[in-house]
């Protein structure tokens, strides 16, 4: 794997002949049955656990060639493989096993006055892309949900974690030779030239019906930008929370601080805190005092400054910033109408938040946001699609066409309109 | 309307403009009741009505423009105005008035074991662009279609029938100001240079979130093949039938004939006729001369021309020619696998019929034929939202995104998650 490639006609060649392979294997997947299905992805799981050894030492080389080129923490805890991280991985594989299977499940369906019977019925989407970065446990997740949604998948790893990728690849595989489904179902792209992402991204002949590029912001945006295909992706996660006067309040503190600092560095982290102006005198202080407790740098517009002292100024940036850290900005606004603004000029239309009892509040907060994913008296960090009882996630969309909020296996299919008839003609 | 302009760099500030204000236009409009949109819908059907003479005057100007111009008859019939056709189209938007609002329904709902209450809710998808040609009943019926699913719109019709689209146009935008929504939900492109449908199809500033191109296969390329946004749309509807051998004879003749002859200019009419091998001798002369009695041309495969006499002959080209005629290309086939083989092979993905009894039969033709809409015992022309009972299309579509089949009101949505929660923190 990974070899040297001459130029970039080769690799043309190369997932041109990757995206053909793809396509061929979608068709046999796409009419495979459930149990076909679950049989292969439990093999897969079975096969990553007796492989544990293997792929430690995949990752152990993957590990060594990155030692000293002074990456980030982060980037190398991303990049470790430990024996319970592959076998949290298997028993992944062994959860979407379990999930219902959506391909064939009927959508809708209804009678007409001249007697067809009308039926919408969930069919794979056809060849998945996925574009990652370090992490290779991304190969298991994102070959068993396409698997299980019954679409062929193209996988695109970060150079960096390619033995460690290969060595769950080769997994998939052999779960896929046991159920007797075709190896080519999901493949992984043997080269670390970027001239292959380039490929994928203009949808490898016509092979790729979608790109979930899983990543950091400058993956996701250059496959937004450059792709000619479908994207399922987010940008950003630049999460509010309102907290309106009619809120309890320590329900309130619950929840932002859980919202912010539960783990800084998931899409789901709040990012900006709104309170009431009316509940200046009673939420705000007690608000910002437990995030502070909690760890949690505060950035404040001026009026918020005046009545907390020792906070940071948030300047007009601070609203416009992801910050995946132990920071929040927090700013007073007008009642709901103020947060909906608000949202509006700075939402990411990912997940937000609203904190209140008064329901006539939570209804303007529901309908007027339009953002993915909104919550009532919860916490942001919800926005998960296992979370969600979907079992398991390619990643979450914004976007509004297809797919938006947490990408399960439903969300990886298309559907057909079957129509039963005894003779109809059209007058 | 449609000034002289004096260079591209102005087309594009106008074509930005008229974005930013379908933008603005698009949040009111989706929190914007069902009984307002109805009330603007019902006021531009009367004053559609109540503009009659002004459209018609309109129409006639449009149509002394192309007089002598060598335009095919077929064009000058799209464009042509009755006072029919206006009471017609005034019916149409009464009809999409009358249908259900799909924005704020609840797609799916379920509990968590966390008490968290999940719901999917349809939401508008934003602002929809339509490139469409000649015939101007389509700035009423995508005016209003986009309206009914809160979407605000960006018509771009064809310059021949500008006038008539302006006057009906003006009608669109009476009914809006009835209902004190905003005007520019529906706007009409005012220019007719073609460098405004190139700013459409790159999204006028991020501002489309889909284009509907509405007319013949060139401009569908164009839009296909040049948009950088998401379109919905079919390049071609090459619609097969197979006739098994466990088809009734009558029915398999009443449903070829209709499929194909009853009107031959439609997406959904018939250009292939498969029939099974193993019924060569009972069902293949009937079948072909029904359609030969009815005026169609029958190009045919050896083995047909050597059982029926007088046909011509079929080349390969046939097998991926939508006619849009009066002709039909027929082949025997190895049964349903056969006439699996081939659909999979040259069909467009759009619409195939089976006519057949065995319910095996029709099993493998439902599950492995992946087309929009597949009909079994009935006429392939049945491929139409307003038969599919969704209240008016804007189209077909043959992608897997999103929108997949007949384009109805529904299909012109996108969903958002509400989720409620009692002060749930994620552990």
């Amino acid at each position: 794997m990974l070899d040297a490639v001459a130029n970039g006609r080769d690799i043309d060649a190369l997932m041109l002949d990757i995206g053909a392979r793809a396509t061929a294997a979608a068709r046999p997947l796409a009419i495979a049955s459930t149990e076909q299905k679950n049989k292969a992805l439990n093999a897969m799981a079975d096969a990553i656990v007796a492989a544990r050894d293997t792929i430690l030492a995949a990752n152990a080389d993957d590990l060594r060639e990155v030692e000293g080129s002074g990456l980030q923490a982060s980037f190398i805890d991303r990049l470790t493989l430990t024996d319970q991280r592959i076998l949290d991985m298997a028993d992944g594989i062994r959860a979407i096993a379990a999930f219902k299977d959506p391909v064939g499940e009927v959508i809708a369906a209804w009678d007409r006055p001249n007697g067809l019977k009308i039926e919408r019925i969930r069919t794979p989407l056809g060849v998945i892309g996925v574009i990652y970065e370090s992490r290779p446990n991304v190969t298991a997740d994102a070959g068993a949900l396409c698997l299980k949604a019954g679409n062929a998948v193209v996988l695109r790893g970060g150079s960096d974690s390619r033995r460690s990728s290969a060595a769950i690849h080769a997994c998939l595989v052999e779960g896929l030779r046991v159920a007797d489904l075709p190896e080519d179902a999901i493949q992984i792209v043997p080269v670390a030239d970027r001239a292959a992402v380039g490929a994928m991204l203009t949808g490898l002949g016509g092979s790729i019906d979608v790109i979930v590029p899983r990543g950091g912001k400058n993956l996701v945006a250059r496959v937004q930008s450059e792709a000619r295909v479908p994207v399922f992706a987010h940008l950003e996660g630049l999460c509010h929370i309102y907290v309106d006067a009619s809120a309890d309040l320590d329900m309130a503190k619950e929840i932002v601080v859980n919202a912010k600092m539960r783990r800084t560095g998931v899409c789901g982290a709040a990012e900006t805190l709104l309170v009431d102006r009316t509940a200046a005198q009673t939420h705000l202080k007690p608000l910002v005092e437990a995030l502070r407790a909690a760890g949690c740098e505060v950035r404040a517009s001026e009026d918020v400054r005046r009545l907390v002292s020792g906070l940071n100024p948030a300047t007009e940036d601070d609203w416009s910033t992801e910050y995946l850290d132990a920071i929040i900005s927090v700013r007073l606004v007008d009642g709901i109408s103020g947060a909906i603004a608000h949202i509006g000029t700075y939402s990411s239309s990912h997940t937000e938040a609203v904190v209140a009892e008064d329901p006539a509040v939570v209804e303007r907060f529901f309908s007027e946001v339009d953002s993915a994913i909104l919550l009532h008296n919860a916490s942001t960090q919800f926005a998960d699609g296992g979370e969600f009882g979907m079992g398991g996630e390619i990643g979450i969309a914004t976007g509004k066409m297809h797919a938006r909020g947490p990408v399960g296996v439903e969300q990886l299919t298309s559907f057909k309109y079957r129509v039963h008839g005894t003779g109809q003609t059209r007058p």
